[in-house]
């Protein structure tokens, strides 16, 4: 198979038939696309025989994002594959392995995760993941730190800063989150019920400035090799595992901008119980579930990461007294502002997420979505001036009293 | 010729020679190599004829910089090529004309400048530059303002990003100025006299955490391209023009550190002077004139780039009310930081310069590199906390008299 084009249903399962040590010769293969057709394709491949199964991935040349086609480079595909190869050297148990990547073709053959439930989805069933703060905050801390000045050599780091320059898919966030939720622009979306409070925020000078200062870091920090798009639709768990998928987006920018991703849908979810068909008692105590694991993200990443800092530091200057310190404080402010960015696109951007989407009742809905107007406004605006990881859980807690009061 | 090698004085001619539309037929070239050798050969070719002239600039595969030669990727040659280029696109008047640059040979042909002075040695001589601060702010304005993401498509700077890479060139800087200078190291370079101010400045914690975080801010912030060595010995002056040369150091990182270099050995030339043979009256008004050149480099500094931002912006978020300020401001403490960080650097690390080492007299020169110190340690110690470019004069002029007195 040479040149690119969309593979066919066979060419799928004749690809994965000549990946050495998978299949044997007695496998009897089945191949089903599941992919939702937006930037990629997606095939599910099976062994009968064997029940062995794998992925295929492979990118389109266009996303069908704001209803005609947006055109996209393929090169998605190499920095998608050559940064899950990255994190699985970094982090063997959080990501799936890479069986092949064929770079015509813009195809990654990797581990098929079936057995695992897209993370957004798990919450909204109400599910509880003891692991996920643990795993997560590894993954964040492993991959930040040792992709970035403090934990690798200085000169590597601009090379692989050369390998993951991503200009179109860092468009789609330059555009979706750092811009088009701020003024009257065609891509964003929200429920006609709170188009008070969106003019509000089109309306809101001190917001917008905050969001040019975060902008701007995202434009110009290239501090970490970040996944890019850590949503929990991005992440696979199980009770046992996570596995982060997905990092199509990945480029050279803000370690918070990662962070504040997890942070952004779990608050999200927190907003979305909003709906809770369950107790009253029930929904407090998911709530808690939630809260505990946002602080637990954020009390291990910053315990992991410190101690990756203090035993494998390679920045001669990384040793200074009051220099961690002062980092982790603006890792933590970048992280509650990004966070805040996140919440606001979610809800009158154009991708919207299902944890608020799909709630049936429509009061209900948009009690939830101006709720997460309120906290992603508080969170950027005071993202500045946050010395503690409390003031995310406050900001939460505080705003949520406040509209279950009405 | 084909592959790299150091040129031969005839092979310069040659070369020279077969350039288009520059000698004629009847022409007789002259060449001399007029490069310290140290990472480049320099021929200077002459037709005696019509006395036309161009200077041929070949990279060398190593530098001699540290007793040892230091391999050195011949792809600065490149960049340097490059950089000049896209600065003579934004500033023709202010940096030499590129006739040709061939990549095998490492090698760059450009307009001569031998009508110029350098202008570090016009300073050592008590020359005045009457529009050097219109000139040089207005290249730091042009290039670092069309070369960032507020002046120049946020895509089509990523790919700028990936072409500056320059791992080798950051390397030099990252030690000479961001490292050494601050421990025991075997690179530096300093006057035994003043090991007892030099000791004081390893032990200084505090302003080693101000040095940790300017040096994190060169290794990550991709804000502008920069020339990247923007000292007085890499300036041509006439009093009329005003020239940048040899920006092999070119890359993306943040605008301070340019700005920081201009007013660094112009503060430097202010130092120096504590050397001054002619009269008390002739030092007073000579200082008068840097003081002035620069607070005109740094004043028109900021009105050039909020004007361009104002006219030219393409960021959409450019316009929001007070982010220009808070963005002008970060430039004003990184720009003073920075230059502290090159006054101490050419006072004990490596490299040091004209305006100090040539003092002959011994106590002088030990009074002006304790001078240099005090100043580079106050302007460092400062630089996040300095809202108005009038900290910089303070601290030059205070520490002076401070000096004077003893």
């Amino acid at each position: 198979m040479s040149a690119y084009h969309p593979l066919t249903l066979d060419e799928a399962i004749q690809i994965a038939q000549e990946i050495p040590n998978l299949f044997d010769e007695q496998s009897n293969l089945q191949v089903r696309e599941i992919g939702d057709g937006n930037l990629n394709l997606v095939f599910h491949i099976t062994d009968s025989n064997s029940s062995k199964s794998i992925i295929l991935k492979q990118a389109l040349p266009y996303a069908k994002v704001v209803g005609e086609s947006w055109p996209l480079s393929l090169d998605r595909a190499r920095i998608e594959s050559e940064a899950l190869i990255l994190a699985y050297q970094l982090c063997p148990t959080l990501v799936p392995t890479v069986y092949r990547y064929d770079s015509e073709l813009a195809m990654t053959i990797m581990e098929d995760l079936s057995d695992h439930i897209i993370m957004r989805k798990g919450l909204i069933e109400g599910n509880r993941y003891p692991l996920f703060a643990e795993h997560i905050s590894d993954f964040l801390a492993r991959t930040l730190f040792f992709t970035s000045d403090l934990g690798q050599n200085q000169q590597a780091k601009k090379e692989s800063v050369k390998q993951f320059i991503n200009p179109d898919l860092c468009k789609i966030t330059e555009d979706l989150i750092f811009a088009d939720p701020y003024v009257d622009a065609e891509t964003n979306n929200f429920n006609a019920a709170i188009r008070d409070a969106v003019e509000a925020l089109w309306a809101d000078q001190p917001l917008h400035l905050e969001v040019a200062l975060l902008r701007m870091k995202f434009l110009t920090s290239a501090q970490a090799l970040l996944h890019g798009d850590l949503h929990t639709g991005s992440i696979f768990v199980t009770e046992q595992s996570t596995k982060v998928i997905d990092p199509e987006f990945a480029y050279y920018g803000p370690m918070g901008f990662d962070i504040g991703a997890v942070l952004a849908n779990l608050a999200l979810n927190y907003i979305g119980q909003e709906h809770w068909s369950r107790s009253e008692e029930a929904r407090a105590s998911y709530r808690e579930y939630l809260i505990d694991t946002l602080r637990d993200t954020w009390s291990q990443f910053d315990t992991k990461f410190r101690a990756l800092w203090n035993e494998h530091a390679v920045d001669p200057l990384a040793k200074v007294p009051g220099y961690q310190d002062l980092y982790m404080q603006q890792l933590l402010q970048d992280s509650i502002g990004f966070a805040g960015c996140k919440i606001i696109r979610r809800t009158i951007g154009l991708a919207h997420v299902a944890d608020i989407d799909t709630i049936s009742d429509d009061r209900v809905r948009e009690r939830a979505e101006r709720l997460a107007l309120t906290v992603g406004r508080a969170l950027i605006l005071q993202h500045r001036q946050v010395t503690s990881f409390d003031a995310f859980i406050d900001t939460l807690e505080q705003a949520t009293k406040g509209v279950q009061v009405s």
